[in-house]
């Protein structure tokens, strides 16, 4: 039962993937273009890919025989909404620090009410 | 080597484990009481509830003897600033979507010009 909210944070709970993603940022790329900076076997680039073209990040042209990967961003943004709907807790957190460290920097006035 | 955007993308890439979020975004809670909605075994939901520690994306306090699990949504931000990078590719293609949307609605004007 994967979802595919859950298919694109599965795809991009990669280091190496999250590459791809990056370099694909830059332009089309062939598999061979996008396994050359890895010390991987061609296989085990081709799996990565796979796993982001079942979750819609990464498409294949068949125009060419080449068959370039293209970035496909669009499942990002279930992604964005989903992280979206807790940002008042992390910036929460963020104002609690700021306000610790804050009473830390000032110097603490005498008692003088 | 799970570094720890990728140990936070595994954690949020169940179903379960956003639900238990999503339910902790309304206060603390105990495990019986997280695991209460799911027709799941206390030991299933326990186990969602550790990847979620682990992540850092839930506490559990240790003032109570009930241990409240409570939301730590701070890990999120790195999810964020991953997603964010990508912002202007997802929001090209609503664009161009948009773009081509508004060519089917327009009435095709005569070739003045």
């Amino acid at each position: 039962m994967s979802d595919s909210l859950s298919a694109t944070l599965t795809a991009l709970a990669d280091p190496t993937r999250r590459a791809i993603l990056a370099r694909l940022a830059l332009g089309e790329a062939s598999v061979n273009e996008l396994a050359e900076p890895f010390d991987m076997t061609l296989a085990a680039v081709s799996k990565h890919i796979k796993v982001l073209e079942t979750a819609g990040l990464v498409s294949r042209s068949k125009r060419a025989q080449w068959r370039p990967c293209r970035l496909e961003a669009a499942p990002m943004r279930d992604v964005a909404a989903l992280i979206q709907s807790y940002r008042q807790f992390w910036e929460q957190n963020l104002d609690q620090l700021d306000g610790y460290l804050k009473t830390l920097q000032t110097p603490k006035s005498d008692s003088k009410n």
